[in-house]
C-alpha cells in the first residue's frame, strides 16, 4: 500500500517480510504511535512477534492499549541503530540504522491459548528461555494483562549500511571518513539484594546476548 | 499539562528539566509522531536539543518535517534502555529504562543563525566535536536541509531503575531474580575504503562514547 512506501532514500527500502522480521524481532523494544483527542503519542514498549503478527500488552488501564484494543489506527515502528557514520562533509554525515514501521489496526486478543502464546513470546523475545524459568502467570496476572495484535501486513523496512557517501570533490580533503560501529551489550548481571541464597545465575541471563 | 501527566506507574515520572535533558542529550535518536491522512505515523530520526528547543532535520522533502513545520501537533520520544528486569514471576519481568515524551507544535526554523546553530548542535549530538573537523555546510547543503524547532515545554520524563519487585510470596521461589545491564557501546572504527592516504583517526571518534 502507498503509505508503507519509502519516500525518502527509496534505495534503503526492502518491503520483504525477511527482513522487516529480523528488525522486529532483534529490536528489545518499539515505539507505538496512536491518536488521542487529536493530537499524535508517541510510547515505548516492549513487544514480540509471532508469525504474522506483533503483539503489545499492558495494563487494562493503559490508556494506549485501550485506544488501540478498541479499533483505533496504530503505528509500530522498530529501530535499531548501528553505527555512525562519519563523513567528510557535515552534511553527509549520518546513522547506520535498520528501521520498521507498521501501519495497521490492533485487535484485542481475548482468546486464552493466544494469550498464553502472547506472554510467553513477550517473555521470551526480552530474555530467551526465561519462560520456563520463571513462575508463569497465575488468574490474577492473566486478568490484569490486556493484550492487542497488530498484523504485520502493511510494513516496511528501512536499512543503511556501509560508509560514508560523499560529495566527489570532497573525497580529496584531508578528513578522516568512516564508520563507527555500535552495539547494545550486556553487563555483568546484578542479582536482586533480596535474591534467596544459593540461587546460580540461570541459562536465560548467564547467555543474554543481545539480538539473538 | 494535563497530557504530560504520567498515569501508568506515577512513581516513575519526573517532570523537572533536568532530567528532562539529561535523557534528550543521551538518546542518539528520537521517534517523531506524527497525523497523516488521520492516521499516525511515527519516524525514527536525529535529534539535538539547545537550551529549551529541540531541533530536527532532514531534507526539505520530508513529508514529516512538511508537515510539522507547517504547525500540525506533533510527539517526540526519546527512551534509552538501561537494563532487563528478571523478576520470580513472568509478570513482574520489566526493563530498566529513561525516556521522554514531548508535546507540542514545531516552527520552521528561518532565521541563518539559528539554522547554524542548529546545524553545529545536530553534528556536535551524534559526534561530540566532530563540526570542527568536518567540512561544514556549503550555501547548496544549507538550502538542502529543512530544520524545525519543538519547545521543550510540555515534556516529561519516565525513569524506571533498580531491581524487580515481585510479589511478597514469590521471594521464598528458588528463582533467580535480578538485572542485567544493558549499554551501547562502539566498535572498532572502520575507514572508508575511500579514505585518502595518511589520514589518522581523528580526535572525536577515538574519544567517543555514546553518552557523552
Amino acid at each position: 500500500m502507498d503509505r508503507t512506501r519509502i519516500r525518502r532514500h527509496p534505495e534503503r527500502g526492502h518491503y520483504d517480510r525477511e527482513t522487516v522480521d529480523q528488525i522486529l524481532d532483534e529490536a528489545l523494544v518499539c515505539h507505538v504511535g496512536f491518536v488521542a483527542d487529536d493530537h499524535p503519542v508517541v510510547i515505548p514498549t516492549i513487544h514480540a512477534r509471532v508469525d504474522d503478527v506483533l503483539y503489545l500488552h499492558g495494563s487494562p488501564a493503559s490508556r494506549m492499549l485501550r485506544l488501540i484494543g478498541g479499533g483505533a489506527p496504530v503505528c509500530v515502528t522498530a529501530t535499531i541503530v548501528d553505527g555512525i557514520v562519519a563523513a567528510r562533509s557535515v552534511f553527509h554525515h549520518s546513522l547506520n540504522y535498520r528501521s520498521v514501521v507498521i501501519f495497521g489496526s490492533a485487535r484485542l486478543v481475548t482468546v486464552d491459548e493466544e494469550r498464553w502464546g502472547a506472554f510467553r513470546a513477550i517473555t521470551e523475545h526480552v530474555l530467551p528461555g526465561r519462560w520456563n524459568e520463571a513462575r508463569q502467570p497465575n488468574r490474577n496476572e492473566d486478568k490484569g494483562t490486556m493484550i492487542v495484535a497488530v498484523p504485520i501486513d502493511e510494513a516496511s523496512a528501512k536499512v543503511r549500511t556501509g560508509p560514508p557517501g560523499d560529495t566527489d570533490d570532497d573525497y580529496e580533503l584531508p578528513i578522516w571518513a568512516g564508520v563507527i560501529p555500535l552495539a547494545v551489550t550486556a553487563g555483568v548481571p546484578q542479582a536482586d539484594p533480596r535474591l534467596a541464597p544459593r540461587i546460580g545465575i540461570p541459562r536465560s541471563v548467564a547467555g543474554y546476548r543481545q539480538g539473538g
